[in-house]
């Protein structure tokens, strides 16, 4: 017998509230916030064949829904509350429904956060997760704070992903082993939420990587009104990326997607304070360049010579 | 040349923040809570084809994804602040967009809230909105609050959408006029914000009718542990759905579906309390029944005899 949709939600993502006033099953949930702290908010929309393939697991797909807001939430300082879930699906498959729900609950349990509310029905597999976080009034990392001097910095490694999806595509030929880590990056992000927390304040400016790294770093540079300098040769990547082609390697590390790491920027004099804060948040970081006056994004090699790169990012009606 | 994604956030969907501390453009938006005040949370998925028909005006799509969403801020009594938009849609149609913005930013102007954020990408038309809302702490309309001897009360009319419906689908022959407002009921439904907000601390429970009345009173009166006496006669409905045929009247206002008014009930003793909210919110508002002890839904007709129907709403996954 065909699951009907209110069972759905009661057997897979209905659990007491335990943050929430109200949590799953009324008109809207009811969340408590914490006096003296802002709110923030985001929103993804996951699109099969587009922001997945029809391959992926259900857990990692539970899972990398969720993750892809906290990254955003993290590129804001903010710590995790709540979220909703909105999920069409061609039908209520119960074993899609098992693992997509176990993905997206483990993860949310790592952060202490809870599914509060949301909506399904029958259509194409869509995804759509609203998340809210709390920081302090007025100490939301922002696009706009980067400053001329400024460190540029990123977390973890990058490229991952579009390596996997340059190997499932044929375009790449990578080690069984090379390929199994590049597709855990892809399928499975950790969002950096600690070391988010730990920039506040410290940070001039912060946004995490889903575009790719010139893309999103282009974002920065307008909202803040400078320039950049970026080391190539500083890029921090897995030991394996060396299995691809220069050129691959290159474009994996500048235009990749779906990182998921935080790029921000922070005061030259404060180095040894953003190290200790990402040691603190257990993520490696690695400096990459320099904030610069003027507008215009330059990549150099070891060298100091330009590299010549494209510079526009992921876009949905364009790709 | 076709609009990139982000130039079509820019052109139809960015505004100046008014009320938010941070609004579109950003990885989240940044609201400041009002101190005293919950957040209530609730989220919608549309999906056309089963949501809405392809034939509807882009403007009127707009006001009514956000309308479904501010109908549930209203069944908690909780007054909008804000609200998240995700669009998926085949390819970037200019036509289709500033239809659809204007409706939803003119509905969301009349409510005095902002769009803060989103995300937009290729795919099926899909449209998910998240609505934040407030109420004071311990204040939110629920659907558990119902007690044997409180009045049944719905606002509006009953049916209109789903004569609409029956009529598009060549079940039902009605005037033009007749036509034109049913059409109007089911793509411009009118959230009763001000009611809702007027009921706080006088209606002992509260929900909006998207399901049809007899599912979503089954949803209070499960929650409340109550059952009801539903008198057909005293219905609430439009002048011209008395062109159906008896027995689709009946449908239409027992199991509608899209309806958009709220169901709450009262303290019998409140019934004049509750007819000055109502007049006070400018929504006409109707008794149309009796919280009994027990658990059975009973509709009656005007001699009190019981009327046969079967008692489900609408289920996404078996319709």
């Amino acid at each position: 017998m065909a699951l009907g949709e209110f069972e759905l939600i009661d057997r897979f993502f209905r659990r007491p509230a335990r943050q929430a006033v109200v949590g799953v099953g009324d008109d809207c949930a009811v969340v408590a916030p914490t006096p003296g702290m802002q709110w923030c908010v985001t929103t993804d929309l996951l699109v099969e064949g587009r922001h997945f393939l029809p391959t992926v697991a259900p857990e990692r797909l539970g899972h990398k829904a969720l993750a892809v807001n906290l990254s955003d939430l993290a590129a804001c300082g903010a710590e995790p509350r709540a979220f909703t879930l909105a999920l069409a699906m061609p039908r209520a498959d119960e074993a899609f429904l098992e693992g997509f729900a176990r993905g997206l609950l483990a993860l949310a349990d790592a952060h202490g956060i809870e599914l509060v509310g949301g909506d399904t029905t029958a259509g194409p597999l869509v995804i759509s997760i609203t998340a809210f976080g709390e920081v302090p009034a007025g100490r939301a990392l922002l696009r706009g704070g980067a400053r001329a001097g400024d460190d540029l910095w990123v977390s973890g490694t990058l490229g991952d992903a579009r390596a996997a999806l340059e190997a499932f595509r044929g375009n790449a030929r990578i080690s069984a082993e090379a390929f199994d880590a590049a597709r855990c990056a892809m399928e499975r992000p950790q969002p950096r939420v600690a070391l988010g927390i730990a920039l506040r304040g410290l940070a001039t400016s912060a946004i995490d990587l889903s575009d790719g790294l010139l893309g999103d770093l282009g974002h920065v540079l307008r909202a803040s009104g400078v320039g950049a300098c970026v080391e190539l040769a500083a890029l921090p990547r897995s030991r394996w990326l060396g299995e691809l082609p220069p050129a691959l390697q290159r474009i994996c590390l500048l235009q990749g997607g779906d990182d998921y790491e935080l790029l921000f920027t922070a005061p030259a004099a404060r180095a040894a304070a953003v190290q200790a804060a990402a040691q603190g948040a257990g993520v490696a970081v690695a400096r990459i360049g320099r904030i610069e006056p003027g507008a215009a994004l330059r990549v150099v090699d070891a060298d100091g010579r330009a590299v010549e790169v494209a510079a526009s990012g992921f876009d949905h009606f364009r790709t």
